[in-house]
């Protein structure tokens, strides 16, 4: 930590300060200036609230040289983590795809997606059972019947299951019928559910909220893995930004940067990212170049009558032409594609 | 609604989406251009799906004309909301400053900044006893024996008391001890707990997300309107931008324009929208002057030891020169301070 | 300047980079720590390029600690600057008002309004002889013709002339014609037309960038200056953010930011900042209770004829209903409203 | 274009309106609905000013339902424009990279840096002899004869040359001296600036503005076209988000996006985009997998000793290594790498 004191300061204030660093046990380094002191704090920082010390009126700022965040630093931990579900994989090198449709509809329409997306490739399914719908008046999901529909399509198919949790009275019910539990954008800082779902053994996929930089989204992530659950999957779907042609803005910098800051794996939902159907594979492959292990992709038989989404969802021919594109690039990379 | 087709549409694709669309009730008129067609839909288009109607392969896009929040709309309600807090009122030319700390940390504290922020002129006591931090190793609240200390300071005070709620396990406390329930910019789209406290009998102060526009942020107070509780205060806390000098950027249009399309009170958090206390007084000043009705201000009675946000913390000093002018400039603005 | 080096960078590597600094006459001070050694730089470090430092391969971060502005900086200029325009002066208790049309459109339509805003208490003429608009089908102002009638409504009112620069190929004119040049957001960081005016004698009003920072904006300021024109207005007009009901975002935290960070006068455009005539109002208002120097708003005295911007006009009646209450309001802050 | 008008409008007033738009020439389709009308037109609608319907008092809301341009408008040009430049192609199948120095700096530098280039597979040289830099006390670049040293490296190696203007009066020496014109973030809407580089017969390499919409940018592309200059390059080099960690967010949706609104080209600046050399590798191949027709790339032969953007730099040798992934995939897509 640094802390840059006042110009004009005195020399006692700068002492009375340094005192209040190491009763804390931090050695504290002086670099004296003509009109400028900087301290340089080494330690354990962790403990240091840098709130308290920028309303210290002989202070001008205080800068944090270390992350915050301990068990998802790749600093503590330089290998990739690498997250198993059933036969599947991500990170690590292995690329693994998420498909499904937005919400589940019924039990034709679940089976029927899940038995095209196995064919083309995914290796789980998604499906929303409880959906986050910006309107009260909007179809909310089908609730605990839809959990048992994505179990009937997971029993003809062996697909693990992927579904969101939007409270944390479901965490039993998840703990039970889910494989992967997601949490969405907008609950990326609901910490009373990251605590809950950081008690739950299954791998939890956390969702980057909409303006959440890459340090609170691992921060958010830290608070799974602080109550016990390191099986956390991080899932770039898009950033808000002026930009409204698309639906988000896909932050395409986020794998190699969150690569670099952390060793979980880190995959792409290209729906969401773009918004529109024709989005959709140009803004896939440029994930998959630029180093993710897995997407996440909405695909419905029937995009047309979808009851949420439909717009950004790929039928499963797309989705099948898709997957041949991603395969061919997957092998480019270097990465093996699980399947 | 408006749906524009695609240039060189044939007829009888238009013709087949205008039945389509007379079969669900609606008025269709129809414009034809060269190479540009646009149908103009009228009556209740509420359960219309625009995403469905965007993937016809015929549209080329689809507006919708009218807003989608129906009890929030003051287009239904044209007259003010008052909000009733005990002797406070907020809303319809009544003005009330909630204050108070940023977290509830010792008996002490909480009653000496009841007292305090009361001799001002606050007639709500706000401070936290749940608090959603950024990291799971900060200090996250006293939990439920903050409760009982808000409600101490209440006793000694009679100021009525606003705090948050972090999940929906805590609605049957808080009905019990709180008098206006705060739900938190993080939680504005947590669409389980809107539901939870729109069965809720007391008001709820509900925060703009720090991404949300306008319309999600009524959304989510409709959210909580159709569950039956339609004592919703909006509060503008500042939204995320580039700049990063300050906390939040203060949207100070919020205020105009949240009146404009609705008859809900709306009040301004100074404290989080700038983050700093030096900006707390110019900001709450600006929220007077564009027509706010309250305010919600941080204050602790020893700002260089706050567990939080001390930083943007006032002192009672400050706070009681701050009071002395929001009062002046509500007098200019024709309002009423509630004291 | 703070550099902070990669956890187990080997010592001699320290020392070359410490002698490296030194090299520069800087004061150099070490911390060291467990995996983490801070080096503090004090001394002149505006020839210390960071960029450099921060690709040696040992460094992990590079801070600056102090602002890269002098001439506009506060700290060595610890007064509020004075800009004196006719009897106009704006800054430093001063308060000014700007008014008059987006675009000059006829000799009557500019006489009448300059006539109108002064009766009202505006000190300065605003209009556009030459246009930024987006589109090149879109009327593009009359060009030095519509310098002329400013000046025959200067003749008739008294009133100053503040109009935009769009090239700097039409400073000399400038020079001889108008009383204040008026740099728009989208030239802010157009730095041959910086240099170009900061040689001019007339006052310059800085308009922010559309998604410039405080700093960024300063710096602009910096570059007129550093060519010898000290007489720099800045101009807050809204920034751009995901929110899109409104044209702009007025930043109104930007009033006591650039207080604390300069002491160049800063005005507000609140006609510009909402984009429309329903916003100007509350807006205004509040960038004066903010602590504004002065405010910039479109008058004119058909807004439904105007050839541009005419949906964020005031009308000659509004803006004196408007006045009133700036009048009002800026009495109440202890600022005196030049008339 | 779509009207909608106020709920309760009169029916005189919507006729008056109608009468209004029909001596335009425009033909007017009327939906009636119960409190809302809606008005649609067709025909020539470029001449009609949105702005100013939208200031009449019974007029709720104005869409536009065409896009504001038409030169660079896919829909009357649909296939893919070509843009050449020697033996380079951008642009329909063609796939070029161009890359070199961020500033000339030395005839060795530049010429040593073009031959390391042309030997990876680049077909364009790039480099700054007029640099745009925030700050006045940064090197400003070598200027003119930063340009002869440019030609001096095209006569070295005959890679055409690409550098960035930054004010009108250069235009003749740029047209004299510069194979494609580069028109920079900052000066993307200095549209004095795109009408006199609209005149010249070189190609334009147009890079979008830090906050600028994907209509915004293509409408300064038609600000050029209109003019006469047909040979317009886009490039997307990151946009302004709340994200620091980057210096910015590449917006890679931008390539299929405007690939579908226009035809012209769109190229893509992983350097600046992103900011740091480790990202550079990432995001172009990102670009790549996306459908972009061109990269532009910063190569130093000793990053460490730049005099601008080093950090973002790389060395010949990883140019050389990305430029065989760039290889590899650019086949994959489908396009030609022009060599």
């Amino acid at each position: 930590m640094v802390v840059v004191m006042k110009p004009g300061t005195q020399q006692r204030e700068i002492d009375k300060l340094v005192a209040q660093f190491q009763l804390q046990g931090l050695t504290v380094g002086i670099t004296n200036g003509v009109g400028c002191t900087i301290l340089g704090l080494v330690g354990d920082t962790t403990a240091v609230d840098m709130d308290k010390i920028s309303i210290n009126e002989h202070v001008e700022r205080v800068m944090r040289v270390q992350e915050p965040f301990k068990k998802a630093n790749r600093k503590f931990h330089p290998e990739d983590s690498v997250v198993t579900v059933g036969s599947a994989k991500i990170g690590g090198g292995n690329f693994s795809v998420i498909a499904g449709p937005c919400s589940v509809e019924s039990e034709d329409q679940i089976i029927e997606v899940a038995q095209d997306v196995q064919k083309s490739g995914a290796t789980m399914l998604r499906g929303g059972a409880f959906k986050p719908r910006t309107s009260p008046y909007s179809f909310q999901g089908m609730g605990t019947p839809g959990l048992d529909l994505l179990l009937e399509a997971k029993a003809a198919t062996g697909l693990p299951i992927v579904t969101e949790i939007m409270s944390p009275k479901y965490c039993e019910l998840f703990e039970e019928k889910v494989d992967v539990v997601q949490v969405g954008a907008r609950n990326m800082q609901n910490f009373d559910l990251l605590k809950e779902v950081g008690r739950m053994s299954k791998p939890i996929l956390l969702k980057r909220g909409l303006s959440s930089t890459y340090e609170e989204w691992i921060m958010s992530a830290e608070y799974i893995m602080s109550e016990g659950n390191e099986n956390v999957i991080l899932c770039e779907r898009g950033i808000r930004t002026f930009e409204t042609y698309t639906r988000n803005t896909l932050d395409v910098s986020a794998i190699p940067a969150i690569r670099r800051m952390s060793h979980l794996p880190i995959v792409v939902d290209p729906s969401h990212s773009g918004g529109y159907y024709w989005l959709v594979e140009p803004l896939a492959l440029a994930a998959v170049a630029a180093g993710a292990d897995g997407l996440i992709i909405e695909v419905h038989n029937n995009p047309s009558c979808a009851k949420c989404d439909g717009q950004q969802s790929l039928t499963p021919e797309n989705f099948d032409h898709l997957m041949n594109k991603v395969e061919n690039l997957v092998s480019v990379t270097g990465k093996t594609l699980v399947k």
